[in-house]
């Protein structure tokens, strides 16, 4: 099957193909990248100006994520609507267990044909978990879901990933009892456009109302964000156990896309994080020449130096950059003296 | 006068002598860089291991920055201490002020003999005011101050870059009325060791107080730093006008720097920030192929079509990415033709 016949399957919206084309690209072969090119430019003439709602969600283990997706999507395919689960999740060869690795976790989501559920890829470095991410979310809006959720449990830079990717942030969060910290990461502050405390029922309910009221406390002290309608960022309960709240969640998301959308914020956001990823991709281009075994080592070593104190931050900068240029440009004593 | 001339006056705390020293290292002239270059390296050997405690403060116009800043140096300077007032204001031309420009604004401390005030360099852009101000920063530890105090008024990323250069950080914040916002940047909750309310004097002493509750309120919340003792980070409030409180920051920066000591992460972080400072250089080196002119506009007018949709970003970067290596290899045919 050539790129454009694997595109025009992906279009008409056939799960098997979509599966393939994701781990087309999500593939380390040389050949496999150029295919996952063609693949990509046939789909955008195949689909082109589909949108899904990009929806990110984050949220530490044990919050619930699981549970929470399984009747959130649920409460989606009901409506009619498709829903594609992605997970970027750069510590899985680490811990030991893919959050998404086990779809028995969302066993009735993902039986459901009008969902569609995406382990997370293998270990690798961040910059490659989110092009291939990237490119994913492509695949699923070229294949017409309707709402496609990114998970992330937050290690590392992840959720700033994510946020690039999204149309609407959300952080998930348990109920805390009294003075118990919920160790939020700081930076998720800056992306998080509704926070859901989950597990309002039972014996919790008073304490994840607690939890909500803590964080809309926080949240007031914060700056508002152009990006943000009256009342934005959010806090909010739900129980992904009994259902209660998960409408709301939707119709709060909802609210701010239209809202977004009618203000121009959507389209930009759209525009912004297309340049964003632009200039990412050149800037890791640009910098890949620092990934050649020889130049790390030599990094390496130099950023010991400097770090034990033994040379200066700027001097040994300007030491690594002269080097790394004699090294890549065998023609620069030619072009040198040329200049003279 | 050598640069190593310089140097000697500089370690000697002579202060006309750093006054020109960080004149000759904010200067953008070739031959001034590698005066520059030339000062710093015969300074680290003149003063080496000298070590200031290098305190950031951020706050927004209308906080007291200047009169916290009068306050807390003149009682330092009371106790003996030397201290070093710079500033970190990207923002400085467009705003039509520099923070510090006008000294008068800290009558009392630039007169005194125990500090030295340096108003903010003209605008440039960040990464430019980054290296200079951690020149500016070097250049007083070397000449013996015990304290150096880098304000930031915040716009942008500046209080990344003032976090990268302090081993403490401080945000100064107004008594919030009710459900005022206090537009905190969210990015600055990440950075905070201590979060300051000014103004604890009279009719709004009771508005302060209810403001630091609420943002140790908000700190529970978020995730405890391995850099930080219990109880850190933490809000109180002062009021610079009448002096009050003033010896308590002093005193909690104290008992945090001895903390941190101890317990390895002053060192540790000292050696991040120059290990961090040493990359970003190397980066920035990397980078700086795109800041010529003809390269800029490609990259603007590329970044434009991505922006609207008419080309993948991944595929505009690979374009672009071809375009620099043909444009700055003049012996690649060569190169390319020894190596087949």
């Amino acid at each position: 099957m050539t790129p454009e016949e694997l595109a025009r399957s992906v279009a008409r919206g056939e799960r098997r193909a979509l599966a393939r084309a994701i781990t087309l690209v999500e593939s380390r072969r040389a050949d496999h990248g150029a295919q996952g090119a063609a693949l990509l430019d046939a789909l955008a003439r195949e689909s082109g100006g589909r949108q899904a709602i990009r929806i990110g969600l984050s949220g530490t283990p044990g919050v619930g994520k699981s549970t929470f997706i399984e009747s959130f999507g649920l409460m989606l395919t009901a409506q009619g609507l498709r829903v594609a689960v992605l997970a970027v999740d750069p510590s899985s060869a680490r811990t030991g267990g893919s959050i998404l690795g086990d779809k028995t976790r969302m066993e009735r989501l993902s039986r459901d044909p009008k969902a569609f559920i995406r382990p997370s890829p293998s270990q690798t470095h961040l910059g490659g978990v989110a092009r291939r991410t990237r490119e994913a979310v492509a695949l699923c809006e070229g294949a017409g879901f309707d709402v496609v959720l990114i998970e992330t449990v937050g290690v590392g830079q992840s959720e700033t990933v994510v946020a690039e990717l999204s149309d609407v942030f959300l952080l998930l969060l348990a109920p805390a009892g009294g003075d118990e910290l919920q160790g939020v990461k700081r930076g998720i502050m800056e992306v998080a456009d509704l926070i859901v405390v989950n597990k309002a029922d039972g014996d919790l309910k008073p304490a994840a109302q607690r939890t909500r009221a803590d964080y809309a406390g926080a949240l007031r002290l914060l700056r508002r964000r152009p990006q943000d309608p009256e009342g934005f960022p959010k806090a909010m309960t739900v129980s992904a156990l009994e259902g209660g709240g998960i409408d709301t969640v939707w119709s709060e998301i909802g609210a701010l896309v239209a809202w977004r959308r009618e203000n121009g914020h959507w389209d930009r956001r759209r525009a912004d994080q297309a340049r964003h990823w632009f200039l990412e991709d050149v800037r890791q281009g640009l910098l890949a020449e620092l990934d050649a075994p020889a130049n790390r080592d030599l990094l390496e070593h130099m950023a010991r130096d400097v770090a034990a104190g033994r040379v200066a931050p700027a001097a040994a900068a300007q030491e690594l950059l002269t080097r790394l240029e004699r090294a890549s440009a065998p023609g620069a004593e030619l072009s040198g003296a040329a200049r003279v």
